[in-house]
């Protein structure tokens, strides 16, 4: 495996310019690679410019919508439904988060449920918006079903992530951004590129026996709750992966469970769908609105100040805060580049030749 | 192992009984009794009236306040900090539910941070409160610390529950009310009893190795997140139990990770305490300001039976709807009685004797 390493403003340039070829409105492109390339700088790589190309398929197949008229179509005070007009979620949602902080800054808080988009990228950089305003940012989505819930043998849910966010002092903020199954598909992917297995509890084959082998989710098979099996809490993993599903999609009118559309290009949507598109869910609420910012920030300092500090099982480890890496992996990236492994660079590549616009190198 | 089973009606009125000997008022004694009979009635036996001596040896070293002045302290329109004058959780929790609630009716929706409390009984009890209104209901507490995060031999979280439920229509509620722990404590007392051994994955030694015997916790070993291990995702479990202690605590002004006062009496809480009692958070959310509470139930009910009939890898099996279980419980010991072990009715017939009330039998 080779890297080839980019700076964050060729890959920027680049993104744009494949969003622009789209016909997506200029703010709209930017935005859209904003997305990816936070992606990308934080080292979640199987959802940065990897996937470039995946929703350029999607939108081939009118499944994306480059210029939609996304738009508020129900709310209260606090709470409001978005439709997304079949956009690009890494669109659709940052619409969605702004319409909560808004409601967040005059009512303490705001909640958006989303239907008909497509998928958004990273939770994380949804709910950090709300982090930037002194908020709790919560973002969630669901997926194309790849989970089976515990004791099925059936896909029925998505990976389903979600993602709380909390403003730190001195520290970065603490962001739990995760997806509900044991293993999401990216680390079967590594493994199934090195040729090694993979543990007990991340999948099933199609019969429904525990597999070691990465190769089984694409022959028939599934990926597994958070907890693998019923004696170590998968019914939880299946519950959260639920929770996610239910107030994406069954509270905004999306699709939700074996309905949602696949991200694949070549696997067509439901011919009976039970709402429109793909659903998210995110919220803001103000710190201050329980106790003043500055006490919360210093105490989340020194929860994680004690945290970091823990007694551990093997002396060389610490105990990591959530979105720690992430923090660590953005600022390092941000300096020296972000590195891409020459199958992505090949894809980015033939891409632009599609699109008509500069290859990378 | 023998079981006694008692009227629901039996153990409300024995309940209530001890929670008017304690000082509480009549309606906190009437709430407190509710909350913990709901929990034998939902089958869960661990968070029942098999806890109420446990509250009274609190109450007995000053750690609950029989007669509290629980007030809102801090408040924007749909988000409070709730004080809860170190009340019995079972009475503060509820308090601080109805006040979101009561946001909720007016602006969609409504947040509220507690500090000053202690514990709350189950989760799902103050969530489903919310789903009575046609509300998306949310709760969580922190708790004792048992829980070593990833790569930590210290216990630094509790098994700090979260419940999310959802009003359906012709199904009962789906509730997902889970500890963010692989096994919660109650599992391993069932095992301690029978003298079995516990899977791999629910608990470490004091030394931080991973053990089957159930003892260890008490050993000063500690209960795993939900995932068990690295590979498995106990970084996601440790990431849910450290968003229900900042939600709970942190954004509160309780105390949070290993500071969190101990619920047995035996073990005295932190001498530098971080903050006020225990923490919990509760939210209610209308689902009409998302869209049409009817049109809401009836697709939770079409996503219900879907995955109600999925394929399960074993016929004999099918797939559970959260919440499922312990509806079922409720209707049948509504009808047939709550059955106990011989040590409980020991235990509250001691207490008894003790509050110089009327013993079960």
């Amino acid at each position: 495996m080779t890297f080839h390493t980019f700076s964050e403003e060729q890959l920027r340039t680049f993104t744009e310019a494949v969003f622009l070829k789209m016909g997506c409105p200029v703010a709209d492109a930017q935005l859209a690679a904003d997305v990816l390339l936070r992606s990308d700088l934080r080292g979640i790589d199987s959802h940065g410019v990897a996937r470039l190309s995946g929703y350029v398929r999607l939108w081939e197949k009118e499944r994306i919508n480059a210029n939609p008229n996304i738009r508020v179509v129900h709310e209260t005070a606090t709470t409001a439904t978005v439709d997304g007009d079949l956009g690009l979620g890494l669109v659709v949602a940052p619409f969605a988060m702004k319409v909560a902080i808004e409601k967040a800054k005059t009512y303490g808080s705001g909640w958006v449920a989303v239907k008909n988009s497509n998928h958004f990228g990273i939770a994380g950089y949804h709910a950090l918006m709300a982090v930037e305003q002194d908020m709790v940012g919560i973002s969630m989505t669901n997926a194309s079903p790849l989970v089976a819930p515990t004791y099925a043998n059936e896909r029925l849910l998505g990976t389903n992530p979600m993602c709380y966010a909390f403003p730190a002092g001195n520290y970065p903020p603490v962001v739990v951004d995760m997806a509900t199954a044991a293993a999401a598909n990216g680390k079967l992917e590594i493994a199934q590129r090195s040729g090694t297995s993979i543990p007990e509890g991340w999948v099933q084959d199609a019969a429904g026996n525990s597999s070691i082998d990465p190769h089984q989710l694409k022959q028939g098979g599934s990926l597994l709750p958070l907890g693998s099996d019923k004696d170590h809490g998968s019914h939880k993993g299946y519950g959260l992966g639920a929770t996610v599903d239910i107030l994406s999609a069954v509270l905004s009118g999306a699709n939700y469970g074996p309905w949602v559309p696949p991200f694949v290009a070549f696997l067509e949507p439901s011919k009976d769908p039970v709402g429109e598109g793909l659903g998210h869910f995110v919220g803001a609420m103000r710190v201050d609105g329980f106790r003043p910012a500055e006490e919360f920030k210093n105490h989340l300092d020194n929860w994680i100040s004690r945290f970091k500090s823990a007694k551990t099982v093997d002396p060389d480890k610490r105990v990591i805060i959530p979105g720690e890496p992430e923090a660590a992996a953005e600022a390092e990236r941000k300096l020296k580049g972000i590195p891409l492994i020459d199958v992505v660079v090949k894809d980015l590549n033939e891409l632009a030749v599609k699109m008509g616009i500069q290859p990378l190198s």
